[in-house]
């Protein structure tokens, strides 16, 4: 058995389902192992940020890290922006990247590059294997990070060498995973007596918390207390819908999200942190809370929420409490698109538990509170506001939710960043349905210029506008064997909308806005 | 005025023309002084690795370093790839990267990334500036540093309140860009001597060697002592065709390079270092010549080769020689595509003066022996292996070239990296010539795996093999706006060309392989 066969049945013994991949040469015997141990799911994208947003948004719904098969630095640094998001969605995935055999690495030919130094910023866990003897263990401790609370990213450098000597000692045993930490008890009294004794206390709930369980625990609490409770700005994953709270996120615009936070004294953390400005600006404050309000953090992000607000309500002695009915489900909207008009339109049509992959960006920021009365789903967002994530993402959560249909609501300069991913919904005849927003421009960077406090002029105009020449989506999604259609209103986008939810396999409708 | 002034007014007295952009939030002070001051030509591209491969190809054709501007850690990272491209071929290049303001920065906001330690894997220069007062002089010191011989890539990176708060300085002189070093005198009487003493000499030229006066002057050498001329494997920019010399390149194989070096006991290095494999391979040699082989540097890459081949020739009274006639020009070839029909029609048809950007990889190995006798053009090669370097290479070239014809022979696999570069063509009406060889997988990896020792099954085809569904290029550049036809022979193919030498701006041709 050679080093990649060791891999391989490493990878499969610890439960590592699915490899989305982007092979090179240096992989060859990676592949050629994939090929002969059967197992694997290997699910290919053209381009390695579409790879590493798939494994975030299998791992999203999923629960499961897969891994990703990169070619070299530049492999991997092509897919450094989703493995950023990933890091802040906290998705865990394994990351094997080939790389010159040992022995040449010191000879510095063409696509030597510093893959470690790359991989670092982005991973929970970095290891290039020494030897192929190593190989097995160290891919046992790979998938081991990946699996920690709440997920990690794990980065294991392979040389060519590594993969194609032999490997004596064989496949490595699948290694034990911590269980993820239990809410430090004082927490959890700090946390109850500002219940207790005041008004304005907001839970603020992130990560593993917005899950409906602990969603569930939270308004418990919130009900026997006269707290509040809100979501994060940007979160890997959202249960919602009926059935699960109405919560709304702090904004994203400063004088919005200091507005929201403005009452709340207190702020209990729940696998969250305290809120601060996506990004600063002159004059603005960095920290969006009250500067006088009580930070109490009830668990960090790798713990259970549930243990930690089950343990809460028990302290204050909160007894059951039913979740909201969120009113009736809205009904499509007609005429020009709006975002108040385009949510209800989605919340009206949704299949039972559906999945929201949500790059909707400037457009985009009204959608929670127009769909809170549709049928359970799962909200996906962009967590690192690295753009390009929303394709790829709404092609792995497909993959990893067992054929629940997947709705990407995406603008369209960032599609354009990996609209790649296309083609792997097409390959792979993925239930994925694309909604590009359409307005031809960074309409997000047009009102950040004018908050800069000047009318953009030709120059500024040609680094903000996406027109000249209009992008086709119709065009681009054929070209990649994605079905496709135009619209520039909402019932018509409804129209295909349903024709989609009733049919297998992806399409693409583009929404003129 | 702000620190962005200031870098604007500072890039542009050093001479800086041109700025390749994708900015973001981060960087709209930049966009506005952009805006309000004269004198840049702005050019977008719809993803950061079009935005860098186009200022390595505008530097690769001009010599001259272009600026980009780029959004934050993540933005870098997408442009890393053509980065390592650039930084192989020894392109400069200022890369102005936004982020978060400096007292942001410790809050981890969403964006915020380990921007610093991305760019040192790429850059000759990397520098955070602290505040605004330090824009202009670290500006003006990178620019320095992109202009020093051969050229180099430095980042600077611009936290955002150094862009928007006060600069009291206003601009930076532009600095003295010190002369390309001389050879050593001693490395050339050792090379002389060689040169006289063995009949069994190799002259390598790489890098800057690869124009046409310093190819003349090997070539009087070479001809006064029976030396032979070869060029590197992986090349920026190689002057050829009619005038220049017919040279050949040291073979991508394994095999084919040990037996092209075989006969040489001496290699005497222009801007070149001694031939390494591109990979190693299990029981093949890493380094291609042989063994007892003496390697005598004549210049490294930053000399002047023009100054060290003439002191050369001088040394060894070598007369003046005519460059052969590389015989009468190819006609066009007919029928189904082949490597060699292609490069014969395409010598056939290529404007003079015109531009080659070769991403063909496995397809185009054997082009350059058919188009010696083409008229003068340049050839640009991918000279990192980081793949989706061909579109962006030549969308930046025809902005540097000043209007003459660029030919794109482009892989479809890695075409598919940044097919977003089409876009910038269709926008900025760029003379480029696209032709797609579409052969639906990735066929050098085939070749490879089939070294590996086997024939791919089921899971290995699905990692290598492009078609279902297959790509169709036709739509995929029409969607961004760019015209396109279909052929599957030679014929067609040259009827396409022609038809699209004869008209401005840019046009796709499929050709089925």
């Amino acid at each position: 058995m050679n080093g990649a066969e060791s891999l391989v049945h490493t990878l499969l013994g610890a439960g590592v389902e699915v490899c989305f991949a982007n092979p090179g040469t240096s992989e060859m015997h990676f592949v050629a192992a994939l090929d002969r141990i059967p197992g694997m799911r290997c699910v290919l994208g053209l381009q390695e940020n579409v790879v590493t947003g798939m494994a975030d948004g299998y791992f999203r719904m999923s629960g499961k890290p897969a891994a990703t098969l990169l070619h070299c630095g530049p492999g991997l640094a092509n897919g450094l922006a989703n493995l950023h998001n990933a890091r802040r969605a906290r998705s865990g995935m394994v990351n094997c990247v080939g790389d010159q055999a040992t022995y040449h690495r010191p000879l510095d030919a063409q696509l030597t590059a510093d893959t470690e130094g790359w991989a670092h910023g982005v991973s929970a866990w970095v290891r290039t294997s020494a030897r192929a003897a190593d190989v097995a263990r160290d891919a046992a401790v790979a998938v081991q990070a990946a699996r920690t609370s709440p997920g990690g990213i794990a980065t294991l450098i392979l040389p060519s060498d590594t993969c194609w000597d032999e490997a004596p000692d064989g496949p490595a045993p699948a290694l034990p995973v911590p269980p993820a930490p239990e809410a430090d008890p004082l927490a959890i009294r700090n946390a109850a007596r500002a219940l207790r004794e005041r008004s304005d206390v907001l839970i603020l709930l992130g990560g593993l918390a917005l899950r409906a369980e602990p969603q569930a625990l939270a308004w418990r609490i919130a009900q026997a207390t006269g707290a509040k409770v809100m979501a994060e700005m940007s979160n890997g994953r959202v249960e919602r819908g009926r059935g699960r709270l109405a919560l709304e996120r702090v904004p994203y615009p400063v004088d919005l999200a200091v507005e929201a936070l403005k009452p709340y004294t207190t702020i209990i953390l729940v696998n969250a942190k305290a809120p601060v400005g996506f990004f600063a600006y002159p004059g603005k404050p960095s920290r969006h809370h009250r500067e006088d309000a009580d930070i109490l953090p009830l668990t960090r992000y790798e713990a259970d929420p549930v243990q930690a607000l089950a343990a809460l309500a028990a302290e204050l002695g909160a007894p059951e409490a039913a979740i909201p009915d969120p009113g009736p489900r809205p009904e499509i909207a007609r005429g020009a698109p709006t975002p108040e008009g385009l949510a209800r339109t989605l919340a009206a049509l949704m299949p039972d538990h559906a999945v929201v992959a949500d790059e909707s960006v400037s457009f985009g920021r009204g959608f929670f509170k127009e769909t809170h009365a549709a049928p359970p789903h799962d909200w996906l967002q962009i967590t690192g506001g690295a753009i390009g994530c929303g394709i790829p993402l709404a092609t792995g959560a497909a993959v990893g939710a067992g054929g629940r249909r997947v709705v990407n609501l995406q603008a369209d300069g960032s599609g354009m960043y990996t609209l790649q991913g296309l083609w792997t919904q097409a390959r792979e005849k993925l239930p994925v349905t694309t909604v590009v927003l359409s307005n031809r421009q960074y309409a997000i960077l047009l009102g950040e210029y004018r908050g800069v406090g000047a009318n953009p002029g030709r120059t500024a105009m040609d680094m903000l506008d996406l027109g000249n020449p209009d992008l086709d989506w119709v065009k681009l999604a054929n070209g990649m064997g994605v079905e496709a259609a135009k619209t520039a209103t909402l019932e018509g986008c409804a129209d295909l909308m349903r024709q989609s939810f009733a049919q297998d396999g992806p399409f693409l409708i583009e929404l003129e806005i």
